[in-house]
């Protein structure tokens, strides 16, 4: 199923997408307390498509691909190496990532995302799919020249997470195999990042059982896996898409900030 | 007015600590939304004290007092460095303190701790008191070993963001200068941390500035400011107090994890 938050004459719903991609078959209640049928169908050409999760909060890894991690010029770290992205990153299909008007150096990243279903602690990597309700598109979009003075100090906020630096979508696609996924990530159409899912190193299950072991996850936590080889300067009036196979196309454009 | 939040028969409230600490008056609504008087008065020794946010979005700043910078053998950073910490590790007055299973060398910080109140984006140091709800006392737990494994590959999750490492409270202090404010630590009664805010590097309202820049604070967000010189280790047995002029005493007990 393709879970979509959507908003139509100002009410916001969840529903799942038809095949066709024209029609949603509108939910009442939520993917976390649970869904009911209502019947109803709305027509996506009417509908607001939203990020799947409101003000979620986000888990990032980095370096979780060999690929990315060879093009940084780093060692594959011996911790697993995590962040957050405040719940004010999170954009939806469509939405314009804001170029900071003192920006210098921002980069797209196209990541695969888990969303948890269910409160998870102490979870073992075979029991992780338990927890998770599906997985979505994401965009880890970083401001390179503020990252790499955070880390030098040993920490990250502002590099990764500033307003609009994480757009999450279109839809949540669940009973998704994450094992080898096809991820795509274009510029102005160009093929930047191409890769499979089979190549993270830590996987889906790994990702979230370690979480779990240091703290309680959410339902409606997002999870955001890590970038391949292949990420890249993004410019005001760019548009760009990360595609994953089973999940469907994360567009966005960036502009300019006006201040 | 010092704003507790709390329980009396299973039912939450927030409500304000008359003179004296016996007796709390029962509030309507939260302070984000707004607070209305009841005219109903709970005695404390029958209410549950709980931490005054539920959730929060927690923001943290590292190295930012020059006594801590020169304990730990750094230079004074030249970019903020922040980091978040999860809601999952918020606990409340009198909660414990969970010494995790594999944990090798756990310290306290003591830290003043800013509640927004209004959301806030682009703000100057000049304005951040309008956006400012109260303080409150925070002890930043952090896992030592992993903290210097994680920061050596430049991020920060896991050293300070397991669950119960985000003791808060007691109240949230309105209407306070946070500018010149005795802080003290003591652990099992004997004090470990003895300063001013005035000694912050960067101030309150540089902080919520410096955020505010780049991302969209929101009411019921915390930002702690940074700890003192004289961190260091806790133990299962030990007792922690973060005791800060004009709001209260935090204490909290430390137990091992049972798995």
């Amino acid at each position: 199923m393709r879970i979509v938050r959507y908003a139509v004459g100002g009410v916001r719903h969840y529903g799942e997408l038809e095949s066709g991609d024209a029609r949603i078959a509108r939910f009442q209640g939520d993917p976390f307390t649970g869904l009911t049928p209502t019947g109803h169908v709305d027509e996506v050409g009417e509908a607001v498509i939203l990020p799947p999760l409101e003000r979620p909060r986000i888990f990032g890894f980095a370096y979780n691909y060999a690929s990315h991690v060879d093009e940084t010029e780093r060692e594959v770290p011996d911790v697993p190496v995590c962040f957050m992205k405040p719940s004010t990153a999170v954009i939806g299909p469509g939405d314009a990532i804001v170029y900071p008007a003192g920006g210098e150096l921002i980069h797209f990243e196209g990541e695969l995302v888990v969303v948890i279903g269910k409160e998870a602690r102490h979870v073992k990597p075979s029991e992780a799919h338990e927890y998770i309700l599906g997985h979505t598109c994401g965009n880890d979009v970083s401001d390179r020249v503020v990252q790499r003075r955070e880390s030098a100090f040993g920490t990250l906020l502002i590099g990764k997470g500033q307003d609009t630096f994480a757009p999450l979508g279109p839809v949540i696609a669940t009973g998704l195999d994450p094992s080898d996924l096809a991820l795509t990530t274009r510029v102005n159409g160009t093929v930047m990042q191409s890769a499979s899912t089979a190549d993270l190193l830590l996987t889906v299950p790994d990702l979230v059982s370690y979480l779990s072991r240091y703290l309680t996850l959410l339902p409606g936590d997002a999870i955001m896996t890590g970038t391949p080889s292949g990420v890249g300067p993004i410019r005001p009036g760019d548009e760009i898409e990360v595609e994953i196979e089973g999940i469907g196309v994360l567009r966005n454009p960036v502009v300019a900030e006006s201040l």
